[in-house]
């Protein structure tokens, strides 16, 4: 790591020059200043490092991720976490608190750290992103991959969201109501819908219009009222299992429930559906092991040189009782 | 956030010539570079782009928490990244995993990047630090502050435990057991104990030895038949609300059910409690106020000369249905 000593060398001035140059109000020449912040940035020497800074710098990896109360992503950022620790990296974080608006600066706020990777789970991977020049080597995670990213690392959501709503249909449900993040939050759950719509098309019933929820950081006071009065589904698809918890309480609140009056299945299986009465039936996803596979990834591709691909991993449809017979 | 044309007026430049100032090679004066780089270091323009050492970082702040996959601390680093995010600060991720022996390393590695401050949540206050002169201005978070860490923001978990164990022996439980983390890795768990002790003493109660749990990453498989048999407790106390889920499941495929054969209840307060069936009784604590209450208060410290001080914040018991008068 570059020192104030390198910098002053390389400047060909004092140390104590070179500090006053890189201060705000050196009393310095404009030239001198110059030759030392140009020598500055060429050697990477960062100002504070004197400081704080023993030890040299490690690589930083960036991580992109929609909300960390999420389970299913905190899972991944913390398999993400170790794994580099172990790797002699850093992690620096960044969410975009499923809000695409927020993407372009928070990505922005990565490349200012100059990350020799990151890794971005995406509102929608087409969009909101900087100049594929701009960017160090990057794997999607649960993203599909694109032309910019052919790096990424998923499941197949779209065959997800038809395997668990033919497990509804199979149970004799034909008003199936798709609860849903908003689409434009989330390509995830506009594939598990995709799925829903084709699985309903091969049964002959009648998909409904997804009810799509802005993302409020918490589904405590979800209200979905109207769209059980006007569709009286016996059946509820959350396009995550955290909706499907607000689901849930929504139904209470609404006075029915789950599973008698409504059905109620989710995506991801996070532990807390698992500890409810009745457990969640939900499609469970390898979250943890999908972090890890994504820093493995990126580690071969920014450092070992490895061709960018695409890793599909494999999900389990796990019924709980939150899904009865009709 | 300034933009280059921000930076190009106040140089009193071109927004060209002030692109091509910002550059590595950029062809003009020393005077001109001089100005235009001033200019954007006080503007805070950020180049996050140029990820090839050029743009100017933002300054990092380095969090620590026991663990990413416990809600509790998701809320609270969720709260600390956006707060942070919004200042023009980055975040640097790292873990213990509840792990005393990893936490050393885990420090160095923050204050490898040269963190302008970090926010720590330790597994003791006391121990496994690096030297104190080392360490850029810190805020402790849910850790009581210390000589050398006297900024932190807590809540009283003596007095939490106390109410707790109150709450249960106003309902005429004596025999309650008390199952925790292992005290080495949570100094918030044996201040709840502790306060169990007080309550159950000023009780005439008797207390029981609490039943430590290694943080394995999850309790669904957690089994605490021994501890039933042997102290037949009406109630458990659970040092976090993770594990009191943990517990309510090894009560079940123990046989017994919650509440009617023996009491649950634990601290936090994390949303799932309350979307269980029954609601789970627990102490909810403002986790992400008090990341929020934490990043404000080392940004004030760091930045602008706070005097590092000790916030202590309020937490509320919260009864939920599985808690039975016996």
């Amino acid at each position: 790591m570059a020192t104030l000593e390198d910098v002053a060398k390389k400047a060909g001035c004092s140390v104590a020059t070179a500090s006053r140059a890189l201060g705000a109000h050196g009393s310095v020449s404009d030239g001198v200043k110059s030759r030392v912040r140009k020598a500055a940035a060429e050697l990477g020497y960062r100002q504070g490092a004197q400081v704080h800074g023993r030890g040299s710098r490690r690589p930083l990896i960036g991580v992109l991720i929609p909300s960390i109360t999420n389970p299913v992503f905190a899972a991944s950022l913390s398999q993400i976490q170790n794994r580099m620790h172990l790797g002699g990296h850093s992690v620096v974080l960044a969410q975009s608190n499923y809000d695409p608006a927020q993407e372009p600066d928070a990505i922005e706020a990565l490349l200012a750290e100059r990350p020799t990777g990151l890794i971005l789970t995406l509102c929608h991977a087409a969009q909101g992103l900087p100049r594929a020049g701009r960017l160090p080597p990057t794997v999607l995670l649960n993203n599909l991959p694109t032309s910019i990213f052919p790096a990424a690392v998923t499941v197949d959501n779209r065959e997800a969201g038809r395997l668990l709503t033919r497990h509804l249909i199979d149970r004799g449900h034909r008003r199936i109501l798709f609860v849903s993040g908003n689409f434009a939050a989330s390509d995830r759950a506009l594939l598990r819908y995709e799925g829903y719509l084709s699985a309903l098309g091969e049964a002959g019933g009648e998909p409904l219009p997804a009810l799509q929820i802005p993302f409020i950081g918490s589904y405590e006071q979800l209200d979905i009222s109207g769209a059980i009065v006007d569709h009286k589904p016996t059946a509820i698809i959350a396009s995550n299992d955290l909706l499907a918890f607000g689901v849930i309480g929504a139904l209470r609140r609404h006075g029915l429930c789950v599973p008698q009056d409504v059905s109620v299945a989710g995506f991801d299986g996070i532990a807390m559906g698992q500890l409810m009465t009745p457990p969640l039936t939900t499609i469970e996803m390898p979250d943890a092991s999908m972090g890890a596979v994504a820093a493995s990834l990126l580690l071969d591709i920014a450092e070992r040189g490895a061709i960018p691909r695409h890793l599909q991993v494999g999900f389990t449809l796990k019924p709980g009782g939150t899904v009865r017979s009709v």
